[in-house]
């Protein structure tokens, strides 16, 4: 694949803590150029290939998903639309997945904190998760925001403005379209993901640093009022749609439905695949999907939980 | 493909109108016996190829969502998990979509009944939904249950026995497991789709008579506490995982995101495509799936709508 040179190259120390548009832009770009963002990992650089589950006993929760940038794009106005095409994502030869007590779909259920590093060589397509599970990666950033309407805002909750949208879809080839609130839109980015199931279900996916390519492009000629994007095709189509394990999860409330998909599916992969229920919970996060199978049959809703058998030996 | 042939077919006016334990088997087969259940539509058979928006008017609610059956499997007991292997779905020449008034994810923006008939030519992949605009046929069906542990149940809410699970992923090829409350299982069947998206936000498919021929086994070594199933390979997981567009819905509550999502398709088919609003809305309903992207990220979570680019001619 041939890249266009970026324009720029922001740095992994130039990041922030909020989205706020009362942040200075590190840089200025025109419309239409190639930026590169370098992004820390979520922990800022705090959690490393050695650490273990101890480390997340002193990790600084005050500094986690810091995000790179901001960067100004010139002639971008409230209103317009911030086009961003994603060019290319690189991440680095590891990433982390952890419980964090008292985050998490189920963080009832799993009150203590665990730790683990998976190895990924640069170039390849699939990484052991845990032994004999291999996961396809397609990379990706869960943050990707511009200054908000208003501010400061947490990096934790997305909002019309992006920022941790943690969408596994956002892949290289992808588009997205941003609205614009102050002048010069503010894009930064981060939160680096090597690979992610819908729903990020543990809350962490498999975490690394990551440097980006984008193309940013003003468009005075689109309005959004929230993310939307073009979505490229999922790298890994034939084997994330096809033969899987689903289990459902259903009744009156969608947040309690997802919740009983994926107990039923981490107590399928206990029972058939061996897995202790933690390291079966934080497969859940790194490749099962969650998908509505049907919201309007009243009172009764489905979510359901996809496992795809492809990533068993 | 060869398909077993049925031991018993049962016929489309065997059918009922509640999962109720009361109901008595209207035939029994062994363990591993194919059966061919004939289906009527979930109108049950009130609405044609030659109804119209007018005919939703006198439409009998009281006698929607029949189900063909039940068929006793000999030698389930509860405790015992059903699996059924679906073989064949073989659909009608045309279906119905409809909007029907006060039902629906959007009813509310929807009030008025809204009726229309796809000509589906059988063999073919594909049925022309809209001018220039082509879905991709996977027919299943909506409604497989057994007798629930306590009846009479509406058979339009599913839960943890089946019933109306309206989940797209359930074609021929796929193998179903469901928990077995009473002697005998007592399966039964109905509501055929020929196509639909994730979350059937309308509250339709493409409705249509169904042939099914399925597999029932009694697995005394299974052990499932509500539906779970090994989905096929779906059958155009390139077009459904291709190039599409995406739009967010991002709040503390799935239900209101859901919306959010699906209004914003909604608003980007009409300006994008010239479709009338309640032509979009079908047709998210029958081709746009919804997917939960992240339900970690509090108090913000994001449901996504991907509709397909390659419906388009």
């Amino acid at each position: 694949m041939t890249i266009d040179a970026p324009s720029i190259h922001v740095r992994r120390d130039q990041n922030h803590l909020a989205w706020d548009p009362a942040i200075e832009p590190v840089a200025s770009v025109a419309s239409g150029d190639v930026v590169e963002f370098d992004c820390l990992d979520a922990s800022n650089g705090e959690l490393t290939a050695e650490s273990t589950t101890e480390s997340l006993a002193t990790l600084n929760f005050d500094r986690v998903d810091q995000v790179t940038g901001p960067v100004e794009v010139q002639g971008a106005e409230p209103g317009d639309t911030l086009q961003v095409d994603l060019l290319e994502f690189e991440h680095a030869d590891w990433g982390w997945t952890a419980n964090i007590s008292g985050f998490g779909l189920l963080a009832d259920e799993f009150p203590d904190g665990f730790y683990k590093v998976t190895r990924l060589t640069p170039g390849t397509q699939r990484a052991e998760f845990w032994p004999g599970i291999s996961l396809p990666l397609a990379p990706f950033c869960g943050e990707i925001g511009v200054a908000p309407a208003q501010g400061p805002l947490s990096t934790i909750p997305p909002d019309v403005h992006g920022g941790n949208m943690d969408t596994r879809h956002l892949v290289a080839g992808s588009t997205l379209f941003l609205p614009v609130f102050h002048p010069g839109a503010r894009i930064s980015m981060g939160d680096g993901h090597a690979t992610q199931g819908d729903g990020e279900v543990c809350g962490t996916a498999i975490e690394t640093p990551m440097r980006v390519r984008v193309r940013l492009t003003v468009r005075k000629d689109v309005h959004v009022t929230g993310p939307e994007f073009i979505a490229a095709p999922d790298p890994h189509a034939e084997l994330r749609n096809g033969s899987r394990y689903a289990t459902d999860g259903i009744g009156p409330d969608l947040m309690a439905a997802a919740r009983d998909a994926v107990k039923r599916m981490i107590d399928w992969l206990v029972r058939e695949h061996g897995l202790e229920p933690i390291q079966a919970y934080l497969l859940c996060s790194t490749a099962v999907d969650l998908r509505i199978s049907e919201i309007v049959d009243q009172p009764n809703f489905i979510v359901t939980a996809y496992c795809p058998l492809g990533i068993f030996a």
